[in-house]
This record gives structure tokens, C-alpha cells and sequence, in this order.
């Protein structure tokens, strides 16, 4: 069985959270371990809402310092504080940020339970910032008005199955077994051969996922994120409103589909949309035209990868 | 008519956000004028759900700077400036606030549509806040673990009323009429003489509303707030749990009534409810032993004073 790796959708709404949709937030399990990526206003109220266990969280990513995506940081911070947390927490983001954290809690005279790495990201290159036994996540540059990174999740191969035909025909040495496992042919001090091949089946392949909010249309960026299973892309405005979107450095559905199509995403989910649309449909409509493997994400909603 | 002066309870809950209870924030409406009273994490998306216009909100005054009584600040601050607002803004609050409020625009880069005037509140004393034609606000000294002030919200007197009947009798000059509705008799340069209390009804009382959250139970601030209409008082814990609102610097129910009694406030509005009761007719009781014109604030609702 696989391992689980899925994304639930936090907040899905840029600048002003009105429609009922919150600012940016997404909490994404693999394996054991839970991360959050972003986390706007009410991200803790979010997950409470829809049964995501804040206390598992053991790392945060933080894309940018607009305050739709990182202004409920302190507040999560205090709560595993208020929560007598004491496992380390690691938090990945721009610089400025630990600045913003230790500014709120010197005012509030607050020594945390709990040990926070920081670790701050750089917008200008692939970045690997977590090397995790089960998978990488990495931080990429996007395109926006201030520094801001993407984030890319990916699997590390997995332990590989055994074809237990072949095991019953042959008795393995167990070091044999742990290397074919691992995808190494295996070579015996007396000379025995057993090849991966023969013994195991072919590796599944790794999943990965990638995380751009906010970013303009910026086919740069597709080097970092070629043929990821799931895409999550902003999708602030429509093609109508593609002058709003240059200006502000977002991008439309229809670019967000662009995107997609030439990075070779298996699939694409749209999020951070202006308060201006109430019916999302159309956003959906636009980028199905370019890229039809799409939906639009929806908060409270685990998608799998 | 008397002008509105009421107030609605956008959050009650101390510490953690649960039961549905959001962290502490106020509207009050006095006259044309609203004023917010502390802004915890999701206020804004608080005044959109119970339909306060935000963007009527001219003053904004903190207590105190526990993340939940303020952390909701620049994420309503943001709003205003996507909203493109123009009008000023003042804040009041503790030492400290100012550098988180700059802290953050600094590293988002943001040059505010509309200026901000910071007034610094001070724990020591009372101190007049804003000197509004129709109100006063004052900030008083409570007693918590950070430096933090309730406010005291004063009409001022209203223009009295005339007495129909006895200006049918006698006509009055326009000044005598002026003179007499702000309360002073009236000598004109001919010598005629006019007495408010024969041409005008009694003044209206002046309403008042004051708030106290967070503070342990602290009789000296009862010379802040005497007689007040309505006492809005922190009541995060039972009686039963006394020595865990000893330690932490906050109040039990039966405290907060016993400062109303001990003001002769009219009535007592309880809030800061600790995460720990999710049932609060306990609170209620307990406080109606002491003092029987007490309400559990419920979030959503508005209280006339």
C-alpha cells in the first residue's frame, strides 16, 4: 500500500477573505509526518474546522511576507506554545520573517515550550531544505513583488516489492533481500547473483508535488517542477482581467494552465483567487482550454497525489 | 431619541479558539462613530460575518499585546489598505505595538493608502485618549502579566431637551434656546433671565461602557469605572480554578462580579472564557450570587448600554 501523500486545502482566497474563503493555507501529509505550507489569517481556526491535527505539524513552509499568506503564523505558534508543545518545530521561509516572529513574542514577554529552527529560504535557485528518510522538499524561485519562493515535494523511491513467486523457487540470504529492496543487484561473497529484476517488481514510481502561490506567468520557473503529479498554481484572476494580473505580478487561470501543460503536470488545482469572483466556474472553464486534467481547489477538500 | 451606543462581541475566548469562540474583539457604536476594542486573530473575517462595516471603524484601541488580543490587527490593517482606504486611523495601545505594526509593512514592502496615528496607551494611570465632540475615551491600568489598560467610554452630555408647553407660554430668543439646551441659564443683554430647570426636561444620564480584560481581580480599578452601564470583565475561570487564574494574572466569574458590585456598575457582561469550559452556565451562576444583572457574552450579539 501506498504511503499517503495528500494535500488538504486550507484557505484558498487572495488579499481580502470574503466568499466564506480564508487566506492561504495548505496542510499536506506524507507518510507519518504533516507539513503546512503557508498560513494566512485563521489558519488555526482552518484546521481545527476540518480535523487536521495542528499538534503533528512539524515543519511550515512560508512562500512570501504578504500577509495573506503568513499573518497566522504567531497565532499557530502560540497555541502549540498555549499547548505545552516541546517538539522542535522548523520553519522555512524569507528572510524577515524571524524577524517578525521574535519582534511579536520579545512584546509579549513569551519564552516558547518549544525550539523553533529557522531556516530562511533563497529566491534565487533550487533550494533542498528538508532531507526527510521518506522525501525531499525543496524551495524554487517564483516571480512576484516581493522575494517569494515555490515549493516542490518529492518521494523518495520506496522500498521495492518482492515477486514472492521467485522467493518461493529460492531461499535469499536476508542481505540479499534488504539490497534487491533497495534496488541494488546483489553479489554474495560466494559469488551468488541476484538481480532486481528478476526478484522485484518494477519501483513505483515517486510522486511529488508543487506548490506556486504567488508568482506572474513565468514559464522559468517549469525547469523546477517538470512532470509533478499534482500542481498547485495561483489562478488570481481570469484572462479578462490579464492587465490586473501583470500589474500585480499574479497570474490567470489560463496561465496557470499554460503552465501545467508545459511543465508536464499530471494534474493541475487553481487556488488564491480574488475576492472579486463569487462563481469560480469560469476560472475552471478557462483553463480546462489549455490543460483539461484541472479542478479548482476547495477549502476543507484533501486531494490526493 | 437617545444616539446608539451599543456594543457587539466579535470574540470571548482566552488562550485557544474553540467551541466555536473566537479570540477577543469588540465593536462599539456610539453615535455615527465605531471603535474597536482589541482585534484577536480573524476579527476581520469576525466583522464581515456579523455585518459590521469595517471600514467605518475610525480608532482602534489594544489592550494589551497577548496574541490574542491583538493578532488580527494587520490583517485588518492590510484589508483596509487593499480597500483603498484614505481616512485616518488611529490606534491606541501598548508600548511595542507600533514596532510589530512597522515590522511587518517594512518586510511586506507596504506603503499604506492611509495614515496611521499611533497614540501609546499608558498602564500607570487614567489617561484621555481621544476627546470625540459626543465621547470620551480613557484608558486605566489592569493588572496582567504584560503592561495593559482597560478603556472607559464616556458620552458626553447630551443637549437637553426643551419643555413644548412653556415655550408655547413664552417666546426665547434663539441664544436663550442654544443656552439653555447645553444646560446654562440664560441672562439676556436686556436682562431678561431664563432657568434651564424651567425651560428644559432633566438631562439624560450619560452612559458610560468600560472593559477590562485581561486582569487578575484587582479592586483598585474600581475608581476607574464607577457606575458605570456596562461592565464588560474577564471571566476565564470557575471559582474552582482560582489558583490557575491566580497564577496566570486573570479573573474568576465571581471576581468579575464582585468588581461590579464593588463599582455599582448597572449591569456586568462577562467574557475571555478559558478553552477548558465549553459549557458556561456555570459562569453565569456563579456570578449572579454576587451580582444579579450579569450576561454571558455571546459572540454576534449586541449589547445596548
Amino acid at each position: 500500500m501506498k504511503p499517503e501523500f495528500e494535500v488538504t486545502i486550507l484557505g484558498n482566497t487572495s488579499s481580502i477573505p470574503v466568499h466564506g474563503r480564508n487566506h492561504t493555507a495548505q496542510a499536506v501529509q506524507i507518510g507519518q509526518e504533516w507539513l503546512l505550507i503557508d498560513c494566512g489569517e485563521a489558519t488555526q481556526i482552518q484546521l481545527r474546522k476540518f480535523k487536521v491535527k495542528a499538534s503533528k505539524i512539524d515543519h511550515i513552509f512560508i512562500s512570501h511576507l504578504h500577509g495573506d499568506h503568513y499573518l497566522g503564523l504567531v497565532g499557530l505558534l502560540s497555541s502549540f506554545h498555549l499547548g505545552k508543545r516541546s517538539r522542535p518545530l522548523s520553519i522555512y521561509g524569507p528572510k524577515g520573517l524571524d524577524e517578525i516572529i521574535t519582534t511579536h513574542f520579545r512584546w509579549s514577554n513569551t519564552r516558547l515550550t518549544y525550539p523553533i529552527h529557522y531556516q530562511e529560504t533563497k529566491d534565487n535557485q533550487l533550494n533542498l531544505l528538508l532531507n526527510h528518510p521518506k522525501f525531499m522538499v525543496y524551495s524554487f524561485p517564483l516571480k512576484h513583488r516581493l522575494p517569494t519562493t515555490g515549493f516542490l515535494i518529492r518521494e523518495k523511491p520506496r522500498l521495492r516489492n518482492l515477486i514472492k513467486a521467485k522467493l518461493e523457487e529460492q531461499k535469499l540470504p536476508i542481505e540479499a533481500i534488504n539490497s534487491l529492496r533497495q534496488g541494488m543487484d546483489y553479489i554474495g561473497v560466494d559469488g551468488s547473483f541476484y538481480a532486481v529484476r528478476e526478484f522485484c517488481y518494477p519501483p513505483e514510481p515517486v510522486r511529488s508535488y508543487a506548490y506556486c502561490s504567488d508568482t506572474i506567468f513565468w514559464p522559468e520557473l517549469i525547469e523546477y517542477i517538470q512532470g509533478v503529479d499534482l500542481l498547485y498554481h495561483e489562478s488570481t484572476f481570469l484572462e479578462a482581467d490579464k492587465q490586473r494580473a501583470d500589474l500585480t505580478y499574479h497570474s490567470t487561470a489560463s496561465q496557470a494552465a499554460e503552465i501545467a501543460k508545459l511543465s508536464k503536470a499530471k494534474k493541475l488545482l487553481l487556488g488564491h483567487f480574488s475576492s472579486r469572483y463569487k462563481d469560480l466556474s469560469p476560472m475552471k472553464a478557462e483553463a480546462e482550454n489549455i490543460f483539461p486534467e484541472v479542478e479548482l481547489s476547495e477549502e476543507g477538500k484533501t486531494y490526493s497525489i
